[in-house]
């Protein structure tokens, strides 16, 4: 049987992040008890990202090989019919045997949600930060076009990260007002761990007059976590899309990559 | 202390529907519950409908005269820090001794969310009906356009109902995409019960092909509810709006009623 990449929606509230842990169930131990309740065999599964604890998804990667004939269109109907009721296949195709879900990935893109007011919203209960002050949404997508380009992002990996090389391009980013929330979009070839939080956090700072759109660059410029603002919490953060090939890539980015 | 008016969003999966019932927890229980733990005195609330079990709340609309001196404003705070997650407070105003949140009102507005396709989506799941079929929009919305006006909705209302007088006015009824799901949206003066999931099933038989667009004057005509389509489930439903004043009602349907 060919190798196949599955698109998978995930609500993370109740899981640790994708990756198997020992502190709790992750969404791939979920997906592997799927596939076995299927197949009846043990199927291991190859993920596109981390996920941090509580992150959702609207468009998860995956890849495995079932044990036995199939295709993808059975593997949309009969694994949603055994993977549990927060998550949901959207999609499935075929790939080669060399294709990785991680190293072939070229960008990603992550959506933040967040909404302000003293009014909570039960409908965005755990899928968006309850911010309780008034996010300044333009002052917030000023501040946001300032992460545009290749930078070295240090100010905005959690500590503890033992990653070396912290060069990342950002291919785009923004902040829109939805229709009762606000909507933080960022697309690039890649991501420091809380990074999209911790820019989240930055730019709420920037609403709030701590820091201005231009000061971006110097905290980009220090190179020290200390600069940056706080990390937003996991639940308004969701992994949006992986990108397998940089045309798509600049359509969605809407320009030449 | 003034009586006041409130603005309450619910997730109903956890309610046995908005009035008190033996056989499970409803909104106006733990609403109640929530004035007491604020103020220390039970206090009665009225509420602006009955909602069936399940059923959601965008803008559900209740009366309390607190037992003493407050403002909105405090309330507005004071009670979203008492009610549980799934439930919100969102607006809230004083309104003269007399008003009443059902009998003032003038109209409603429901909506209806489904989807169609394999794919489950675990974002809409409990909001929204995963209709696995595909919704045919524009024929929906066709046959929409047939439901508003004044007619005995007789059809349209589930057995076992001791209503007599079934003659209601739609204002507006509409079938659109939205991004991931169909909503279906019914504004009118008063309904029946299970008016609104009827229309829905019934505006799904269209989309199969089992009534054309203009059978359904002979379903309203025919005055039996075996003519209409099936009940469609309850977790697809929200009171989205309830209006006190007609000219809002125009506004909001776009014509002078």
């Amino acid at each position: 049987m060919k190798r196949l990449l599955v698109t998978l929606k995930y609500r993370g509230t109740n899981y640790v992040g994708w990756q198997v842990q020992q502190n709790g169930t992750s969404v791939q131990t979920a997906v592997q008890d799927a596939i076995e309740k299927l197949y009846g065999t043990r199927v291991d599964v190859t993920g596109c990202s981390r996920t941090d604890s509580g992150v959702h998804a609207n468009g998860y990667r995956f890849c495995f090989t079932p044990p036995c004939e199939t295709t993808p269109f059975k593997v949309i109907a009969s694994l949603n019919h055994v993977l549990p009721d927060d998550m949901g296949v959207c999609d499935c195709i075929e790939v080669d045997e060399e294709f990785h879900p991680r190293y072939s990935a070229v960008a990603k893109e992550y959506v933040y949600k967040l909404y302000g007011g003293r009014a909570r919203d039960p409908f965005l209960n755990g899928l968006a930060w309850h911010y309780r002050g008034e996010p300044d949404v333009e002052l917030m997508n000023s501040a946001a076009k300032h992460f545009i380009g290749k930078y070295d992002f240090c100010s905005f990996m959690a500590k503890g990260s033992k990653i070396i090389d912290t060069t990342r391009t950002v291919f785009d980013c923004r902040a829109e007002q939805k229709k009762g929330y606000v909507q933080i979009s960022i697309c690039g070839d890649g991501f420091l761990y809380k990074m999209v939080r911790i820019i989240v956090g930055t730019l709420i700072a920037v609403s709030e007059g701590k820091f201005t759109p231009s000061d971006i660059d110097k905290i980009i410029a220090a190179k020290s976590r200390d600069a940056a603002g706080r990390t937003a919490p996991s639940e308004g953060l969701y992994l949006n899309r992986v990108f397998y090939d940089l045309k798509e890539v600049s359509e969605h980015v809407g320009k030449q990559l």
